[in-house]
């Protein structure tokens, strides 16, 4: 009943949803280190696959991702993870959920608008 | 505007949620091929790693996956597909959904039943 993080280097996808609204917000990866931060911690934290470290998601936004729930699929290499998200948004760019564009007649298309200024947040960097 | 199917060998993961309960109901990936074959018919289409081919999900089982909605997220590498699933359960272990097992004291536990029979519609394979 472990985990599989063989499969794609060591890591494991997280899917993170709302836990109140169903929305998912945003796809993450996990190594074992960070799942094990993630359990012991209740924040999500990831592997930056960029960066090449662990990742507490919030850590200079302060829009953590309290756990609410941690569920695993079939083959055990996938997470779903089911938060409350502090703040105004998950996605860097300044909106509520990172899946904010749907493929429209071949075009990808914002169907939303943005929740925050991310630069107010980030100060122009991740 | 392009998906980015650079970073993880040609693939991309492709989060799968039911367009009416919100729930996710699995996770997969699909090549350049596998979500084009997806946009043009209208049934999610995954690339099996397993046996490096596509893999129209329910061409077995008749477990379709009928496409409403395809998000991409900021870095264009997650597709958020919602569906209407065609049947009674998506996971071939018997179950609505793969994620059907919680962490709970440090266990995974089964959260629910199963809604068919594996055995009597894959014949005991997958």
């Amino acid at each position: 009943m472990d985990l599989d993080f063989k499969k794609m280097d060591g890591l494991i996808t997280a899917v993170i949803q709302d836990n109140a609204s169903g929305r998912v917000l945003m796809v993450g990866f996990m190594n074992e280190e960070a799942f094990q931060k993630t359990v012991e911690t209740g924040f999500a934290t990831f592997y930056s696959r960029s960066r090449n470290k662990l990742w507490l998601k919030g850590e200079s936004s302060g829009h953590r991702l309290v756990v609410k729930d941690i569920a695993t699929d079939c083959d055990m290499d996938a997470l779903l993870v089911k938060v409350e998200a502090i703040g105004p948004g998950v996605c860097h760019n300044g909106y509520e959920s990172c899946f904010y564009r749907s493929l429209q007649d071949g075009q990808w298309i914002e169907t939303e608008a943005k929740t925050y200024d991310p630069n107010a947040v980030y100060g122009g960097s991740k």
